[in-house]
């Protein structure tokens, strides 16, 4: 199969960095166990720590405050479990704020996470986002309350691509007592990530969405705060996730991090142009459509769109044909046909949120990629809609 | 630094098999997230499939029993995790039995996680091992009553490397309508591990100490046995664990678990031998030492040996310096300066466990490495013991 192929759905996941492949390969014998005593152990160690060093310095951390975890999804259900099940206390957890607010647009692994303490007697609140996603926050304020021990909201949406205020959230939850996280798995390499600025308690980050390996996710969580470990046993990562350290893929995050500081300006760059040139592809080509998702306060790859009368799961098989790579949403929630929680709740109506396709831009896109896509999708929703009795 | 290097850790971890480096090398572009719909996602998840029929068939089970998780420690952590705080039944979690019985000699992760549900209310008992760290089966009876949920005994102890009568304490646990758990992180690669012929209802696995990726761990979970994910989000593995799937890892466990199929009995026996060898050899040579954990149910490559007199770590120091990489015991205690809680609860006098050194062996490893051994050891015991009080 000789086809061309356009990859994307870099909000899904990522390729390898060149580089990070190259360290990977260059590591395939740093084995020791980085909890060792010995020569071996140290030098796992010494790499270890200076990945540490690489991400704690690119979000404006300590490398202290950096906790390497197995998945951006362990990294968001580690923080929910402080706030509701903790039970060995690191530097007293105020079991006595017994509430969560998270927002409505959260990844599946916050809501699942929320919706297991709900049935555990935690009390959940959901916070409402307008027809482009973003919070409201007046009904963050008023949602707030002094039991409110942790306030979880999305730097920016995987699915429509909206940013979110944090600073100005963090603001008003610490004004309420409470503790402020945000799930910047999509955020890093796309728009700026410093943990002072934005003045959150937690931050969760994920290597492969970042062309760094697949089983590797970050904790970061500011000194002084209440922290539980998830998963227990072993001291590693100071006593605050157990498991043998992930040496191979901690060192790719780093490495990929480190790529990221050099390349994300150009980068981004790249990201709003191909994105402002589909765009405006698919707005003069295509009627009938609707682009989801705030249009400024937006990752500068992530274009949602949605065809009425045109199935996204229809939309996406055709593309597949032709070698296009998209989603319907998140890959967290395929399987599911239910059409996007995200989009529901913007309000979006069914008739378009079923209709709905995310393109997500990487570093590997080209304007060509985004000229065949232009060529390609028209006729493919052309026919969709001649088969459609919704249309 | 050209000074020979012999590594005797390999219950701590283990170098990637140099048939896992090759595929590992294969597959740096296969980037695809595994629960994607398109062509890249398709690729992803076939290679994740095959692993998955790959580590089934090697252990007995189905594929669908397979749930590829982080680590043997969120393995571990899953488990306890379902008959404690389980809110989401997937089929019928039995939550009316809120007692969990577990060996004094698990892995930190199975205690630590044990100890966090006793503070959270669940009743957790702890079975009693003789002097050879073999269970107690008197003991077990006694303890199990109606309200046992769980049994967690591990296969064979990472200190000591004694093998429990797995088969037997399932079908005590059973009669008494427990579910049975057993750690075999240590056991794989180094005896049969058949989850049919053990009669377990769950099993945890390694991948980085069977010469594969670390980051990787399973968890077999017997058909029509009550579930509950411990990470929480996304639909991946059958919605048993969310997060996106660590694809290069997943592959590198199915060939590190492909590499033991042919090379597992050839290595056993080798590792029977130099363990045999390294034993006769610390026997002549060095006076007043005592071997710890049982001399025939024992896994083939561990030799845990206690010097009296002499400090564990500073016998590793000086090992150290050799060029020589063992253990006081597990990477994961490291840190404590306590004696190994496995040892203790074996009845060990605290004279005999502070000084108490750990080799494993591992298919890297030759007799000239365990001639080495016995050239640098004796020496050094005698040094530490001519500075010391104790001796």
């Amino acid at each position: 199969m000789n086809k061309r192929t356009v990859y994307l759905d870099n909000n899904a996941t990522t390729p390898l960095h060149p580089r990070v492949k190259e360290r990977i390969k260059q590591n395939l014998d740093t084995y020791g166990n980085a909890s060792s005593f010995h020569f071996l152990g140290r030098t796992a160690r010494r790499e270890v720590e200076t990945a540490r060093r690489e991400v704690a310095a690119f979000i404006n951390a300590v490398p202290e405050e950096i906790t390497f975890v197995g998945s951006g999804s362990e990294a968001n259900n580690t923080v929910l479990n402080i706030f509701s099940s903790c039970c060995n206390v690191f530097q007293g957890c105020d079991l006595k704020k017994t509430e969560i607010l998270v927002s409505t647009i959260e990844h599946p692994c916050i809501l699942e996470a929320a919706n297991c303490l709900q049935k555990k007697g935690v009390s959940v609140k959901y916070i409402n986002v307008d027809k482009t996603g973003r919070l409201d926050l007046n009904n963050l304020e008023q949602k707030l309350s002094p039991q409110t021990g942790l306030v979880s909201v999305m730097m920016a949406n995987n699915e429509i691509g909206t940013i979110q205020d944090i600073k100005a959230i963090a603001a008003i939850a610490h004004r309420q007592g409470a503790r402020m996280h945000t799930d910047a798995v999509q955020a890093l390499g796309k728009i700026p990530v410093d943990v002072d600025e934005l003045g959150v308690d937690f931050l969760s980050l994920s290597a492969h969405k970042v062309y760094g390996p697949k089983g590797v996710g970050v904790l970061y969580t500011r000194k002084g705060t209440p922290f539980c470990p998830f998963i227990r046993g072993g001291h590693q990562e100071q006593g605050k996730r157990a498991g043998t350290e992930n040496t191979l893929g901690i060192i790719g995050l780093g490495e990929a991090v480190m790529a990221l500081k050099d390349d994300m300006e150009s980068d981004c760059r790249k990201y709003h142009s191909l994105r402002a040139k589909l765009k405006q592809g698919i707005t003069e080509k295509i009627p009938d459509i609707q682009f989801n998702g705030h249009q400024e306060y937006s990752l500068p790859g992530t274009l949602n769109v949605s065809f009425r009368g045109a199935e996204g799961e229809s939309i996406l098989l055709y593309l597949d044909l032709e070698g296009i790579a998209a989603s319907t949403g998140s890959a967290c929630a395929s399987g599911s046909l239910d059409p996007s929680h995200v989009l529901l709740a913007a309000g979006i109506g069914v008739e378009y949120a079923h209709g709905s396709i995310r393109f997500s831009i990487g570093r590997e896109n080209t304007e060509a990629d985004i000229d065949y896509v232009l060529e390609k999708l028209p006729p493919v929703i052309t026919r969709i809609r001649d088969m459609s009795t919704a249309y």
